[in-house]
């Protein structure tokens, strides 16, 4: 499909909206009939993104209240397609106004303007971190699905700068989404440091999907783990994706980075060991599937900072208003949903891999 | 589109074939018209990929010459879909009898049973590396189109294990494909002595694309880097893939990792650095792009290890024949062909994105 | 794409509502950049479409007010997708109560229960006629786009049951949208003593495009043709179409059929005759483009008919409420807004077709 | 996707090859893995669109013989892209050095000038009937795996030129395919006398599916008939496309051409009609799906003709070689097979429809 928006091939989400428009929102079209969902499902993964919640956060007041248009019919879906607005209630536009025709470095306003030569400058317009509300919304509608299936995703913040969790204790408990508190108080006293220069970090989320069962995913072009590079990398900030091991496995050699099969000589196999993070030839293994991606810092910064405006004039820029100093914590919901599109997709093609499987459905 | 061995929107590669059947090949719908091309242009890029001819490559014996069936008249594309063939011509499949019921471990053997009940066990069929050898054809073509518009990738090894390159001498002057003599020297050694123990190796992969002009790639879910991030994680041994400063990003600060732009005030603008790589939001920003993806240690090793048979008994394996000790260099053109494919594919929809050059094509 | 909702490749329209939900609406990704834009340009179309209007439309009172939620900024297309909302205000629901478990003769009632095993039966929810109004948004933003390029459809009754015009000289000067005064007189009547007895009546509409140079369209599956008969079988009532000639060309004979070339020596090159409907090969031939569509008799109708409800059980079923006898006058811009949407969609690829027209634009 | 060559989402068939080229072919990727598959399979299918087999048809002596590349293992499907090969035995290209820089009229030769620039002139090259070889190829997997469902599909000639059957005695038992003896007789008379002047017939193809369940399609946008208008008008020579009553359904009233429901109570649900042709709201209803399409006259007539040269120069143009007086009965199974490549690709998005089917698959 042209134009960028739209994505997936059996669970479709088309997204809209700039950050200071009217409304953002998504449509979902391909999900299937009989799933019990209201707007009290998305709620939660609303708030896990929304602004104006913490420490770290921009202080944007947005009460990013997700309404269901369309596709659910007395709490259950139809099978038709499922529309999701997410009206835009803070628009400071005056912000902007000193932005319309410079480029700030770091954001896609000069791609824009070379691609279109015309933006919606306000709040960076389309490429506004506004826009992965909508794929929040949509991504709770598959994490909805998914759980039917008993599958799971889940994203936390592997690191912060150079401040890395080694465990697991403390997930969503705090308000950088380290499940490992020392690291969180050290990693607070990181990013307190750079804001402090009017500076900002950078992090590592890790994001961990249980249950999901051996033999999802297509082979070639469109394996599993390609398709959540594709779906991860499309977040805004994000410059890197591994799958498992990563680039630790260029690393290691082939036996220790094979995982042996064990089995009980009864049909059940595992793998001693999951280095391949849970997808072997592009379809699940059925171990986790575990992988990170790297979050670049914040672009919007309040150092002073050079640049040009539309006709290539030197200017010194300073970004005004409210930005995250870091945006790692409030990305993990992004990433998360991201995967649960993935799986959800993968999910509804999943039964005519083989002929048995359909042939089953239909003699029922 | 389903079935996973379909890729491009614009310029879309259908590829078919396994390791060990009658022929690999590969469709191309979308080439526009009007270029020349022949086997000739194929040959080089496929020679890059070919097994047998380096002290670090397999010695199985494939010509792998690519025959044109369609779509080229009197040297000239026609716009119409270009099947390209390549015959199997060395098929011992009597080497792989003995893993007809059992899972090599690292391989999609067990992934291929669990999703479709049924595989073609020699040499891994579909899943097999050989499949690459249609991607480079495909690549190839893309390649000769992209030479029209003044753009060129080229892929070269960055690392084998800890061995990583310091300077960029020596381009594909090396058998390892490493543009630095000494790195490449150490590179050999640590090869040579994973050999010894029937063992193998890893490495880095680096891309640089040149000559994109700013504008190129789509906002939101089919950024540019998302699409090289699916096409370079979709190739079976790759773990990992970051663009520009990649996962150091997550390390640095907003001030440090922001490109400043520069200009002359007469509509030249440039980048004084690019921690970006060469895309931002998505979208080309004129600097060059550059891409690393992670390559796991060839799985396929002749030491003794562990596994089950299709039935869950547990079972020592010996993967006898050839295998490469290390598949980064040959990977290397692999890389660059999927790198191909989606800039060729983003610069087919380019002319679509302003009205005013659609409508100066056909005042025309 | 899954689901069914979304159409077109480069100009892709999602739609989304149920006939008494909250709004129905479209979003458009890939709209070039550059198009002037605003609400004003829609109206004219969706009144074409909006009921209540004529003798021979439903009384239902819908607005109709499309609002662009996004993809446009300060008056012109970003190149971002274009959102636009359609409220629901009149939501009768209580009419439709009794048709809850009950199949309507002629709706899609049963199939969608057969298919999803529930509905929304408020005037058949998803499959209402409704729907078509966020077709005609989507259709409004293409004919802008269209008429850039000189291109205009125009649709119109054909006939009404057995009226057919014989002239055209009062296209949309009637409520019938019958180009000819005896024709709109005499179906006028045809449809009266349909509707006194309760019954509904059929038609056809004819399309001609204008301005399409040659060249237009893909060969084989996606021959211009072939998506023109997709879209316009995609409309609800409508059970056939034809380009040309159509089904009388099944009678000619091959040198009556051909259209001869005829030429001036300088490279302008016509047909003498249009049998082909200005598509060959499934690519435009520069002449108009005309195809007409059969539209059944409305399936709501007053008389009492035979069904059954959802467990089998036959009962006798009367429709109540308001209904078109004949939606034929009103289905008509419906029709020209599926031609609108492929058309538009087809145009922005064309630039890609040949390698010149590409490298001619980025040498600019 | 670009290029126009490829068709379907979930049973993706891309096919290549031009008339005189070294060889035509498809490749199909998202075919279930476990349908029983051979060459066997696919040869009466290819017999029944081969030339050189009746009076009515071309004399080119083709063998047509396919052979299946990929996709298949020890007479099993696996699930991966099937590619089958058709080599072009008989290529007199000297046949068509005069068309070279002359139009056809009828034919696709001006309008793939006008979008290409270049064509490979040789009998047509892409645009040739000789491309429908490898859509029969493809129809007949689709069939092969339809019949694993209990659904078969089965198309016939109908009419030649104002010749109609009007019974069903002996389908395919005759070189006309016309499944009424009478008709049989008289339309070869009428053939026989426009082939004596060099002329050449057109005419109807109807096709029947049976075995459908209720429940098979889409709504809005792909409805199942648009669908199967798309495929059928994909053909070269068909220039219209009917379902159910079609045409005529335009001047019945609702209330004759609503299909009444009937049932027994217990579940089981009827219509006592079909008016439908099977598809209501774009969903299969349980009845047989009927369609018709118009073909027109072969194009290919050895009368004189007037067309101009691709400077515009007026030329007298005479078509040697050897043509089809009328290609109505050849057609029969590219219809069938366009038609089985709708219903099997809807057929594997079935089992998604529901969450409850396809929990039932993950549960097992």
């Amino acid at each position: 499909m042209a134009g960028g928006s739209v994505f997936g091939r059996n669970f479709t989400v088309s997204t809209f909206g700039e950050s200071h428009g009217k409304a953002i929102g998504c449509v979902i079209d391909g999900c299937p009939a009989g799933l019990k969902l209201s707007e009290e499902d998305l709620i939660p993964y609303m708030d896990r993104r929304r602004p104006g919640q913490s420490e770290f956060a921009t202080a944007r007041s947005e009460s990013d209240t997700p309404e269901i248009l369309s596709g659910v019919f007395e709490g259950t879906t139809t099978g038709t397609p499922i529309a999701i607005l997410i009206k835009n209630s803070d628009q400071h536009s005056s912000d902007y106004s000193n932005i319309a025709d410079v480029f700030r470095p770091g954001h896609a306003d000069y791609t824009y303007h070379e691609k279109y030569s015309i933006r919606d400058y306000r709040g960076g317009g389309r490429s506004s971190g506004r826009e992965t509300a909508a794929r929040v919304a949509a991504g709770a509608v598959a994490a909805k699905l998914l759980s039917s299936f008993g599958i799971s995703a889940k994203a936390y913040t592997r690191s912060i700068g150079p401040v890395i969790i080694s465990s697991y204790d403390e997930a969503e408990a705090n308000d950088l989404n380290m499940p490992d508190h020392d690291a969180y108080l050290k990693a607070s006293e990181y990013i307190r440091a750079l804001r402090e220069k009017g500076d900002s970090a950078g992090g590592v989320i890790e994001c961990v999907i249980k249950g999901v069962t051996p033999g999802l995913g297509d082979p070639v072009f469109d394996k599993l783990d390609a398709l959540l590079a594709h779906a991860v990398m499309s977040i805004g900030a994000v410059k890197g994706f591994e799958i498992g091991d990563g680039f630790e496995a260029s690393l290691s050699s082939g036996s220790a980075n094979n995982d042996p099969f064990t089995g009980d000589g009864n049909g059940n196999i595992n793998k001693s060991s999951n280095h391949s993070g849970g997808i072997l030839g592009g379809i699940s293994d059925g171990s986790d599937i575990i992988f990170r991606c790297a979050v670049k810092p914040t672009p919007s910064i309040s150092m002073s900072q050079k640049t040009t405006d539309t006709k290539g004039n030197e200017r010194d820029i300073i970004i005004q208003g409210r930005h995250d100093p870091v945006i790692v914590p409030r990305a993990c919901v992004v990433v998360e949903s991201m995967a649960d599109l993935v799986i959800a997709d993968a999910m509804l093609s999943r039964p005519a891999d083989r002929l048995k499987d359909i042939t089953d459905i239909f003699r029922k």
